[in-house]
């Protein structure tokens, strides 16, 4: 089952660059953390350390809930539930491009383009994976 | 077991109205979504009615994390874990003062007073809990 996106829950997603990822750890509690993500023909594309807390939940229950809202109002919300994957060759995903936008939008383009070279080349350490939503929750105020 | 609160959490918490909550549902996952808070002598003050999905949620399993984040840079965030408990009479809180109190710093003195008016008197289909978190993770970039 894939969630349906409409344009504007789209435009919303791609306008916006930091959310909040739930995970369930290893006791059934619920644990979030900031993370960038990158909001792409409909799925979100993350990445994180290998050695990350959130990486050891995601490999024992890939289950998450990523939640982007708009602070200010007029209040919005999307809200993405599904199941991550990590990202594989047959894919076409690149970590440095993906990172290099997110970076380039969040920094602007110098100190983005800065942050994104540490991810050109391999990078054994770095999981870089995607969550294509089986649910998605829109709210305005 | 309480987590210390530094002055510079307290500062932080205290000057934000709205954090992003997960909580845990019946099938084992993460489930999150916007809501405001009032950080008051190191517990989280919140409300939400009593049928909504996040109220039946907690009703089965009171774990939550709590993650209050500035999004511009330089990022900094807060995120509390812990199990959150109904608001009894001994503990001497108003729901209508603690929600006025989030509104006006939300909306402002007039649009906040306005809100808040609604939750005046006896509130039957509203839960007002808070969080005494467990666990405090302070991040900064």
């Amino acid at each position: 089952m894939t969630a349906e996106v409409t344009p504007e829950i789209d435009a919303f997603l791609r306008e916006t660059r930091v959310g909040v990822i739930a995970t369930v750890d290893g006791r059934g509690h619920p644990r979030t953390t900031p993370i960038w993500f990158l909001w792409d023909d409909g799925a979100a594309y993350l990445f994180t350390g290998r050695k990350t807390r959130k990486w050891r939940n995601l490999l024992a229950n890939p289950r998450v809930s990523l939640c982007v809202d708009h602070r200010q109002p007029p209040y919005a919300s999307v809200i993405l539930d599904g199941a991550v994957e990590e990202v594989t060759a047959s894919m076409g995903r690149s970590l440095y491009e993906d990172v290099r936008r997110m970076a380039v939008a969040y920094y602007g383009p110098v100190e983005g383009e800065a942050f994104a070279g540490r991810y050109r080349g391999d990078q054994p350490d770095v999981a870089h994976f995607r969550l294509v939503p089986e649910r998605i929750t829109h709210q305005q105020s």
